[in-house]
């Protein structure tokens, strides 16, 4: 059976996630039904990054094994029109080998984290930015993000639900970027652990914030205490951006 | 009665456009029902610009005359309180003299069309954006641009509906940006007709699809006949964006 490799867009509000549960919206479950109802029977998409529920992204990759043989454009073309006109786009829809692996040969995971610094309510980013009310001190916040590059083992920034088997994880950039009120947190890695990047960014914006500073930010990855966390950050800030092979 | 200036930032999709209706929602309506909650009486708030049904706005100007004198911060986040949860922000409201006028005070308005060339259907930027499928030969759309730039008989990009007492305006700048797959059009003149930036828009699109050429935008204009304009391009792609007194 022929594989494909797909490139994702989508807005992750709709959504209990990326993994396919059976009672409830997933953006696998509906890639699933949308390759069914093209390809005439259900297989399953493998996702390289299983973002959680109203996470969204700019450029998932999945791959899937197709009964028939199209180019890479009619099967984009024909997944895109069954997939109307729920909040996910097809990008691109390439055909590879059968050794290549959504999840397994990715060699980076890039992903954006967009803060909104004001006061007022968001009226055109709600839902896909998180507004932070405070002033955030952005020199503090970079300090603080230099102490968790490189390898360290990230146990207080994981989910108590992550199924990874080791918290030793190296992480390869945390860069903050400002635009006027926009704060844009550009984070990579080979893989994270769950909830790592919104569990970073929340205790990153402790530190804006004036509540911690760089010393706290080393000392509870140290302690290697996921109840050290400051907080975590809402999925809805959060964007799957690209994946390395 | 103390006035007020407003800048205000709204997604135009749940909206009617700005302009009171007693019978649909309008951002103007919304407005004033959020004066009159916190001020306690119903007044009439008037905005720079009139915008259609599904317009945004990223910096909308009113004004409206209060009862009670408050400082700005105050009368900001009140009236965000209010408006809760519509897709309207208050993202500053000043105490101004009573010789401001939001519409007749403004000496130039800013907008943006937002397009995004690309096949592929929107997911995050739906009802937000206007995806031209076919490529645009951006060169030529700037081309053509260049026409329409200066004083005027707009008659050609005026919808019948329009109000204003003569056709000439003066455009002072109609840019094209690219960024990857998004074409951003930046418009800007003293005051605009009735769908006048969505009809240049709509036309220049046709140049850039290569139905029209440059010269096809000046026979066009020259003819001064509403029948000869293109298309008008979809309300959503449209941001009023700032507005200079």
């Amino acid at each position: 059976m022929p594989r494909y490799k797909f490139l994702i867009e989508y807005d992750g509000r709709p959504y209990r996630g990326w993994q396919y549960q059976a009672d409830a919206p997933t953006i696998q479950g509906a890639l699933e039904d949308a390759i069914a109802q093209f390809d005439g029977q259900r297989v399953t998409i493998q996702g390289a990054g299983r973002t959680d529920a109203g996470v969204h992204a700019l450029g998932q990759v999945a791959h899937a094994d197709l009964r028939s043989e199209h180019d890479g454009g009619t099967v984009r073309d024909a997944l895109n029109f069954y997939l109307r006109p729920q909040p996910i786009a097809i990008l691109a829809a390439e055909r590879v080998g059968d050794d290549f692996n959504a999840r397994f040969s990715a060699n980076a995971r890039h992903y954006l984290y967009r803060i909104v610094n004001r006061r007022p309510d968001l009226a055109l980013d709600a839902g896909r930015s998180w507004r932070v009310g405070r002033p955030l001190d952005i020199e503090a916040m970079r300090e603080a993000a230099k102490r968790l590059i490189g390898k360290h083992d990230f146990t207080t920034f994981r989910s108590t639900e992550c199924q990874s088997k080791s918290p030793l994880k190296t992480l390869d950039q945390l860069d903050i970027e400002t635009d006027g009120w926009n704060v844009n947190v550009l984070v990579s890695a080979r893989s994270f652990l769950h909830n790592q990047v919104r569990s970073m960014v929340g205790s990153l914006v402790h530190v804006g914030e004036g509540k911690w500073s760089a010393d706290d930010i080393t000392r509870i990855l140290q302690a290697r205490d996921r109840t050290k966390c400051g907080q975590v950050a809402p999925a809805e800030g959060l964007y799957l951006v690209k994946v390395d092979y």
